[in-house]
């Protein structure tokens, strides 16, 4: 059991084995595993600070809102991904709210973030690979400002529904418009408008809450 | 000289005092002082990595440019502040490109980024310093993402000519529409349009290469 969870924990830090044996003991002390279901607000803007998540199976959305209540999808964190803006009171410079909900079944691993960030404040180890894993983060958040601001929508939105059936593992999926519309950060209608029109030129198949990816080729080529 | 240096490099640093006596030798050792031109592209995109940038004075624009030469500014550094991703070479994780140019004659440090690399690998203080200064850029360029996302572009403009005035202490603007879209992420024609309306609306007047600011409270409003 023991083991296990050492096993565990030890994964997703590839630093691992430059922690001392007090460093490791205390994370794997500060660690506690959950499970939610689909569709569970794990984090909210502005609310408390539960911790870093390290992902052991599911997949879990990061996203923005704004006081309307539009959405815009940050990034995705599948297996072995570590969340840390789940934790952001471990560095008084993050000063933005993210909400993190689980798009699947997801499992994770909760780390105190009082425990880790006292050890971040002695171990030039683990707080280098924190800064690795906000750079990676940030470099995510500077790829969909180049989408968004480049970018025209339909492309945008081929590029969703190849992804999104890629992590579904189907060409059938099973999504409003009205949610597409809050990962891309637009309005339904915008949506709706599009994927008629990617309707009309036989890319798609729309149906009561199903869209049916027909040509993938055309959709890779806009 | 050697007090003078001590002073201007330990100023950017509140953990300076944190640091050892041979970790401060060898950061001052590194640094090298530089003015440029307005104007000047003091860091491209994909070029080489310079090194930490610490202005003493002037001005920079943290800016990315698409393939087809258009522009959003990201953010700005003033005096006191530090431009980690001129280093980016620092962490491999980061994976985007960002130009910095000197929007006035600047005065700054760079410092040697192998250097500050070596120290912040074994500081912890330096290493959690360098993310604190990371997560004050997420934290800006989050907000530009909130701003492009929900904020009409004539809140935008009315906000980019309120900063600018305040930088330049000046109602009297002269900047091209051209330089504004490269600021907003635009097309000149979008600012052409806006900025005749705000004319009509009496907010500014236009005369070639200037715009004068009118009625600050109805920008304000805006």
């Amino acid at each position: 059991m023991e083991g296990d969870l050492h096993m565990s924990i030890a994964n997703y830090f590839p630093i691992w084995d430059k922690l001392d044996k007090e460093e490791q003991d205390r994370l794997e002390r500060a660690s506690v595993k959950r499970t939610v279901d689909k569709g569970t607000l794990i984090h909210h803007a502005a609310s408390d600070c539960i911790g870093l998540l390290l992902v052991e199976s599911g997949q879990l959305r990061a996203y923005m809102a704004s006081d309307e209540g539009k959405e815009i999808t940050l990034y995705r964190l599948f297996e072995q991904d570590i969340c840390l803006f789940s934790a952001s009171c471990i560095m008084r410079s993050i000063q933005f709210d993210i909400s993190i909900e689980a798009e699947k079944e997801t499992t994770f691993w909760i780390i105190s973030p009082n425990v880790y960030h006292e050890i971040m404040e002695d171990s030039a180890t683990l707080a280098n690979y924190t800064s690795q894993i906000m750079a990676t983060r940030f470099s995510e958040v500077m790829w969909l400002v180049e989408q968004v601001m480049w970018k025209s929508m339909d492309k945008r939105l081929a590029d969703f529904l190849i992804e999104e059936s890629n992590l579904e593992d189907s060409t059938s999926l099973k999504i409003t418009h009205e949610k597409i519309a809050h990962h891309m950060g637009t309005a339904r209608e915008v949506i709706t408008r599009m994927l008629k029109y990617f309707q009309r030129e036989g890319m798609v198949s729309l149906t009561r809450g199903t869209i049916e990816i027909l040509d993938f080729n055309k959709l890779y080529n806009l």
